[in-house]
């Protein structure tokens, strides 16, 4: 074991936990004054349920010997409880129950960024359940696809993306954020329209300074998810590290500039999503380019998302906050660049088309990624349909007027109705 | 000196610092909007104050040999001004000088806890006075209980419940929750409650987003206090880690589903507060139990503080933030649960009593739970008497009703006052 | 390569990456509800645009092989767009490219921190171009200066403050804080007052709990800006740890202590203040001064800074947010005491004046605090003076009255004009 790699894992996996707060400051300023709690609530309370989950059998479906051989689902029975991974092994090069905590990070993350479709009318307990089923069923198995490698012994086998078809991941483009965004536009679509939309005054962003904060800590929990991918403190986390750094950097820069041409204005809610959509281009794509590569993939999805996000009011579907426009897109963005931009001087070691690899990877990322997004919707789809049939998704209309965090939390986010007293003198600074 | 480990102890002893404007944010939304500055004050104040005693003679009386070898206080000659500390000891695991800066912001985190007793009432100057007497003589104290071990060679002894009687805690939940939690109740009743409590409308949480925030920023604090209390990066800080993780999340829903049962809704603060309450329960058994065990103690901890946090109602003291309901209890449960979800195949290697290990350790932590919430209670009492009495710890009540902030520190926290002026063409996003 | 250093320094670019929301939130609540998105978008859009520019020559400006030997400037053709750096050196103790990403960071906040004299009246563009100019042709060269060392093997030149004069300087005193301060006085004085300037209601603070939400979190970044300095996990990083913490603790008392006894209070303003003064002036000698010597520094920062902040009303000049009172004042003090308070015990092993050192220590320091602040101030003022003439710098005197987040981004960064809707039954809690 070396004790540089547990250390940058372990803070690594802190990193991951900030995404946590931080996707709920994100999301929580996008929405109205009557829906933050909410949206919070949604964040803190499905990545809750999902860590609990991992800890029963999630971990066991994502990392457990593949049941048959056949690289679609992790052995269930394998680790019940995550008991037998308190034994040491002296063997490994950081601990399995380390591994562990950094990937259950990865399982609430993905399952917060859902919510992001369902903002301000979906019944709590309904999301709860949503997620809590919605793990098991899509995150799971497709973690275990892309992130669950064979061992080196061959006594473990893992999932057919990672070790079958070898496409390139690094982090979670496919099983992260695609999956997410697949899963959101279903949840959307099931879920329906807010009541008004799209001239809904309490679903406009009530604090932009949220927002822009809560980019900021994402990026910084980034280099956790993308570095720290990497399981080890060496020259592929450093090589990851300044991709994630650049390329971000490159997107909100993008955003920003087809935003002025467009529109006359960069916006503080533009920077944002161009950070976070180029943040999420470069997931699966940052041990595979060069710095330049890296910054042409966030410059590329911070362009392209500026404009994917107008998609929902073309089609009609109330993405509240964009997770279609940002994730999906961003995530088959970052995924499909591979094909193109990858280097084998970066630590994968493998060329895309640009340096001279041919199309081949690219054919490889592509059937990834369409695997990847129409398991995810379909299956989304169905639980979404199944829920709404039985227990029911969406709050009562005049709930969604007087506000969700209301309805649902018997909470107001702000106090602002304080009798009035005398002040006295005025502040002296 | 390994590196790893020293690396892992550098970013630990961050997310601990980290803990301070998280836990500013925590107790600030809990507050009225004319109370937060005092509120963020108190924990940024009097974290600065014992930051520089702990330099000055703190980590002596903590970790100093024990004087006369007897475990109640360590000598408070042996490293004044730390200059010693910058020696290099090449020996040494990690230098001596980056565990006395770990332990600094422990000391610092633990005095900043207890000011959620006194929310929008205490002069601020009095608080101070407080802050840097009682860590001087309690936390002090009691750290050196606790968290001095014995050094290897017997050249140094250490505190009597690390040493003397074996008692288990991990990272805290006696020298740190448990000791706030004794010493806010000690000063909330010598303080007296709020005028017109506990129907003040002004202590009414102004701003529930940012305890949400808060309690996301403490969670990822907490790992740097829970594992990096291993003070190694290897398996023992791993499985300390997977535990802190499961066990807040286990506490979040606990707390969530009793509240949506007695009252029907589950609340944001419920979530922050369910959260909290089973990382502190966590923190002493972090090393001591399966992930499963830690799921447990964090879904009790979640539930029972639930219920503790109304007996300031039934019993009438104004713990305006609940230090006493969540930090008090939850210190309690954590260190008795030990006795009972204690495994040996955890990193500790003792049983509990559902492990087959008998009444022996219950007896032990039962012992240091008592011990320690005497002292801290009775010594906080005497001290926060002696204060009233001599300079005073109230400020006006004319000066509560016009808010603290304004009072004490001749601020308001928001501006909203500004100039009407035409704002032109609405905005376009 | 030694991964415990590696861990320790991703750890510390992500800590230091987290200084760019920190530094947005705490210049963020500094001036009024309408400035703020502009100020977190200048803090955000310099930081980005300087990332990208560190990709494709910065680093080689800063730490390519000084051009003539000279130690004025880097081979800006060493690294283009870095791809060289993502080989592999073995024999390095940390990879050259992670090196690369931690300074990046200090570039971006570097450039982020001049903003603060800019506030409510920049064009966004104007300020784009400025800042991307500014760290071109001020920051890359000073950091050349400072930062760059000569290889052991002599092979690669480095700049003449850190190898000719041999001036102390850990962890940026004159590069980044002078340097930013300096220039922030420039563009401050081309720019020229705010309308209206003293009273300007809306340049007022309008959140002061973002201050110190702000100041709270710089102060954990600063642990990775100076302790990853050591560009290792070892003892010098550790003392530099804890002298960065003692530091910034003395530094907010004794602001706070100098508040009270001149104006009667101690204001949260002051206390965020104090804490960064103190980090600015520990910076440089976080490596060269013991424990006390550190309360010292931080302590005599906050108290001249306190006092320092009043000289724009003096000589008026519209620094908004005091770049010029902390970080000009606060690096001078810092560079300058370390010719004082500097003992051979600590990592850096030189000695000032107080510990039998002479006074040549301290004419080194004076010579790279002159040379800095005549440098930086002098470019910055003919840049800024050019821009002005050309693009130029301000935005029409209506569109200040408005507020430059409607002008600049037609946004507005808080929502508070929702329908008034019955809310139904008061909140439970």
């Amino acid at each position: 074991m070396d004790s540089g790699n547990v250390a940058w894992i372990l803070a690594s996996s802190a990193l991951v936990c900030m995404m946590i707060p931080a996707l709920a400051l994100f999301y929580g300023g996008m929405v109205g004054s009557r829906r933050i709690l909410n949206m919070m609530m949604m964040c803190f309370g499905g990545a809750s349920l999902v860590a609990v989950l991992w800890a029963l059998f999630g971990y066991s479906m994502a990392f457990g010997n593949s049941v048959g051989g056949l690289g679609l689902i992790g052995d269930v029975t394998e680790f019940p409880g995550m008991g037998q991974l308190m034994a040491e092994d002296k063997e490994a090069s950081i601990p399995v129950i380390l591994f562990a905590a950094f990937q259950l990070f990865f399982a609430c993350v993905t399952t917060a960024l859902v919510a992001g479709a369902a903002a301000g009318r979906m019944k709590f307990g309904a999301w709860m359940v949503f997620a809590g089923i919605w793990a098991t069923i899509v995150y799971f198995p497709i973690a275990h696809w892309v992130f669950a490698f064979n061992s080196a012994d061959g006594s473990t086998v893992g999932g057919w993306i990672a070790n079958g078809i070898k496409a390139i991941d690094f982090a979670g483009g496919t099983a992260v954020h695609m999956n997410a965004g697949a899963a959101a536009l279903a949840l959307a679509l099931v879920l329906g329209k807010s009541s008004g939309w799209p001239k809904v005054e309490h679903a406009k962003p009530h604090s932009r300074p949220l927002v822009l904060v809560g980019a900021g800590l994402l990026w910084v929990g980034w280099f956790g998810f993308n570095a720290g991918s990497a399981l080890s403190a060496g020259h592929s986390a450093s090589v990851v590290f300044l991709n994630t750094a650049v390329a971000a950097s490159a997107g909100l820069l993008a955003w920003a500039l087809v935003e002025r041409f467009r529109h006359g204005a960069a916006t503080s809610m533009g920077a944002a999503s161009g950070l976070i959509s180029a943040l999420v281009a470069i997931t699966p794509a940052c041990g595979s380019v060069s710095p330049l590569g890296a910054v042409a993939i966030g410059a590329i999805a911070g362009a392209v998302c500026s404009l994917a996000i107008e998609l929902k009011f073309r089609l009609g579907f109330d993405d509240s906050l964009d997770v279609v426009g940002v994730h999906l897109v961003g995530g088959i963005l970052g995924t499909l660049l591979i094909g193109l931009f990858a280097t084998d001087a970066a630590p994968n070691g493998v060329s895309g088309l640009f340096y001279g690899g041919g199309f081949e990877l690219l054919g490889v990322q592509a059937l990834a990624t369409v695997t990847v997004l129409a398991y995810s919707f379909g299956i989304t789809w169905i639980l979404a349909k199944i829920l709404d049939k039985t227990i029911g998704l969406r709050i009562k209309p005049e709930d969604e007027m007087r506000g969700i965090d209301l309805a649902a939390h018997s909470e107001l986010a702000y106090l602002t109705d304080e009798d009035p007293v005398d002040l006295g003198s005025p502040q002296r600074v």
